[in-house]
């Protein structure tokens, strides 16, 4: 059996194009603050907030572990502190892969901020994720190397 | 009396090898953490964490407010949880203009964790600044418009 990989490097150019169309969508539902899943959604969360003038972006991690009694587990490491009055966030990351990461965020932003209306923007969403964004720009058919992954080694 | 502003716009290419210069300067060091200064500091410590393989980058953010009576005061909005054990930290910000946000923030994150050892890197640096960062790689000597501040509008 021979595993052939698609990899597809994904310039800055491309990224800038894509997320000045991603800011286009996003406009409409007027965040208020921004979450970005670090380390994939810092680079488009700033740069949406940019676009956007909004000042306030904050940031969470996750942490894969393998669960080996079922699939793999996610923990959200999660600070964001939303100031009282705070009705629309948006939570970015890069892609929707499996889903896990998003979904396992946006979970947990909406059991402890009830009343709070949540979305989620990627650059790219695989079609198989379990958790479909409500912005987002490509569909994901083959593995994605990001400029930032690759720029600065 | 007429005022000329000189600005540099700071393009990607120029923020890539610049970031590429810092991440050289910084090996040594061999921070555990990065904290990013939201938000011009949320590119430049993504890059650097991906250059450094860097798994954990979080972000902490600043308020400026008038004060009348003396100069402008900073607010430091800090939720960053250090894990034990943690030495090394490195704090990252674009600039440091004035240096009083950065002073601020290392300021605060000293007198919560003694005994981590915090250093700071920006990819410009003013000799007026009232910080000097460890680690940074222009003398900034006019206005610096960040792609990141013109590419999405």
């Amino acid at each position: 059996m021979r595993i052939i990989l698609l990899m597809k490097y994904y310039a800055y150019e491309n990224f800038r194009d894509d997320t000045i169309s991603l800011i286009s969508q996003i406009k409409e539902f007027e965040p208020q603050i921004i979450i970005a899943i670090a380390r994939g959604g810092l680079i488009p969360a700033h740069s949406i907030a940019e676009g956007l003038g909004l000042r306030e972006v904050q940031s969470l991690r996750t942490e894969l572990y393998d669960d080996t009694k079922k699939r793999d587990s996610i923990s959200v490491f999660n600070n964001c502190k939303l100031s009282e009055g705070t009705k629309r966030v948006l939570v970015v990351d890069d892609i929707a892969d499996s889903g896990d990461t998003l979904k396992a965020v946006m979970d947990d932003l909406r059991s402890k901020h009830l009343g709070v209306k949540f979305k989620s923007a990627t650059l790219f969403y695989k079609k198989t994720s379990v958790h479909k964004p409500d912005f987002w720009i490509n569909e994901a058919t083959e593995w994605i190397e990001f400029f930032w992954e690759k720029d600065f080694l």
